[in-house]
């Protein structure tokens, strides 16, 4: 027998307005729910060629590997480092938060010679230190990410693209947080792997890991001297289930997840892009001055601030964790903690995807108003 | 611009007869689509929490560590692999179909010394064969399918954990297709690792791998001279999200498809364990009595037989194909085609999880009747 109360029926919707997973629109909870169907039949194969194409568009990429992986964001990274290295392999990792040591992590297991030149948290990328590292040895894989979760900061990776097309080495961005509400624009950065999730600025449940790589990427793929390191990953394989006219099993897709990601992908591209990243940059806006109203600060100087991820100074001798609590539990609102050295120095305000509107933002700023120490609300 | 039309909203039900998905009931799609929350608001913990509950209920298990892994069922199997597996481990895979071959590529590609103990497709594992084995030689991981999907045989999991107890190797079990169709057991049977997936009895769509590990299992884990060589599967990290106090976030869970697997597995266990495997009985006898009267017999000796996954052996002449072809353009029902040397040879008729039911076997077998050439049907 099972407990006796169904969890999902007092399920009440939240503002997501943390690092993700965002407010997901009501035309992609009715894909999810969609009939299941074979992950061979004819009508499921047309939705993956479908979404393909419409990765593309939103990827800024011709690339014909292109394709959703089945796992989250994460598994997106982990797919781009499995498939492209082998013992040995010298990567450098342009780091400044979490995710740039996730990608350390990853590399190193797969026995990588890693090395991250870091920068502060809360700061960009460094173009000038990239070139000196560059000049001075030569790397396998360079690889940076674009819109950094764990700190709200933009690096500046078409200025990257250039330094690193000038060398022999692959070129990998991490789009997890940017795909979708910023412009990603992979062939013009000269990006070789690229990978994103969907609960960010894509507005689907997490679940699936957008991944394309180019046809150097590709090269370096096929001329592996050991088969990749992981089955369930290897690309070599799932593209003959992905592309081609014998769609070869490999494993069986996540219909349901593709449904949702397929809708989502459409409602992006319906809006058009321009617009969407017209609301998120908006949203951010008032955001920020509204923030300023109550005398909060943001953590990154303002031309290298995300528009989806705002790391948000908490005032000093506010209770952190007791005003997301609150936020939460009396106003439906979710937003993030800190991670790592910035845990109780910032809260992480995402305006992702469908989160991404006015209202939305007013509903924060409100709550916050009203939760935050007097003192401190009269700014 | 999207594509001009919508390819969800042609999507009619099919009634999935295949080796997986299979049929998903009307609860599943609508937990699918419940507001997605945040993955460390409290009311998702909770739902986690049961989750872990339900499924040892079902996988007949105490084990702490039972959890479902973010992927599909193969991704159940690489991570019974990726994190009990280090180099040089020696491993005995018994394999008498596609996903016996399956296990022994994943441990391979992590630099195990691999052996297979190979059985003729469409036979059992023999228990005296293994017991010749494991006298001749030490192992640290014994594997075995319990219900290989691709031939419909199931093999005797319980004689062979008695064998393997009596050494010092760990046990793995693939409950990937009998997962909630048929009694699984695993601390009777001695299991150390189990995986499965959502999509075959269990009548949630693919995308989630329910994984168990033993004390035992745990402790090798634990026990590791090596990270596990894959961040995205690593259980080490990933039980510090679904266990314990402080929820240390790892990768974002997908919280709408673990809506769908808790919603599953309440189903399943709301009709009671009995019920359910008596229901996959009954259609399994009835599909065989109905072939029969067709002159369509089965690829597997009657004791051997899976209830779930049915071998049947395509009547000579018949255009294989050409008839799963019909049957799911003109009658909507999905029946699965052999695999590897059983290709062409055998179609795969499911009945799993919300699809085991008399209605749809009658529907199968009289579109199979209508559908055979003249003679053929007449029996």
């Amino acid at each position: 027998m099972t407990a006796a109360a169904n969890r999902l029926d007092e399920m009440s919707p939240v503002l997501l307005m943390g690092p993700g997973p965002s407010c997901v629109p009501p035309e992609v909870y009715q894909a999810l729910a969609r009939p299941t169907i074979g992950h061979l039949d004819p009508r499921f194969l047309a939705i993956m060629e479908d979404i393909k194409t419409l990765l593309r568009q939103l990827m800024g990429t011709s690339n014909s590997l292109t394709l959703p992986v089945s796992g989250t964001g994460s598994a997106g990274m982990e797919t781009s480092f499995v498939n492209l290295i082998e013992g040995g392999d010298r990567v450098l990792i342009l780091s400044n938060g979490v995710f740039g040591q996730r990608m350390a992590d990853v590399a190193q297991r797969l026995r990588a010679e890693v090395e991250a030149l870091e920068f502060p948290w809360g700061t960009p990328v460094v173009p000038e230190a990239v070139r000196q590292r560059l000049a001075a040895r030569d790397y396998d894989l360079v690889a940076v990410v674009h819109a950094e979760t764990s700190t709200g900061v933009c690096n500046p990776v078409a200025e990257i693209g250039q330094l690193v097309r000038a060398c022999d080495a692959l070129y990998l961005v991490d789009t997890v947080t940017s795909l979708g509400g910023m412009p990603v624009t992979m062939d013009a950065w000269g990006a070789d792997v690229m990978y994103s999730g969907t609960q960010k600025c894509l507005s689907c449940p997490p679940g699936l890991a957008p991944v394309s790589f180019s046809e150097r990427a590709v090269a370096k793929l096929q001329a592996r001297s050991t088969k990749v390191p992981n089955w369930y990953l290897d690309l070599t394989m799932i593209i003959k289930y992905w592309e081609g006219a014998s769609r070869v099993y490999h494993h069986t897709a996540p219909i349901n997840m593709l449904y949702g990601l397929y809708q989502a992908l459409r409602c992006v591209l319906d809006e058009g892009l321009e617009q969407v990243f017209q609301r998120h940059r908006q949203a951010h806006e008032q955001l920020v001055a509204g923030l300023a109203e109550l005398g909060i600060g943001m953590l990154v100087d303002a031309p290298y601030r995300l528009p989806m991820l705002n790391a948000v100074l908490i005032p000093e001798g506010v209770p952190e964790a007791a005003v997301r609590k609150t936020l939460l539990d009396q106003y439906g609102i979710e937003i993030g903690a800190g991670l790592g050295p910035l845990a109780g120095r910032i809260w992480r305000i995402g305006l992702m995807g469908h989160t991404a509107r006015p209202e939305n933002v007013a509903r924060v700023l409100e709550a916050l108003r009203a939760t935050l120490p007097q003192g401190r609300a009269a700014g």
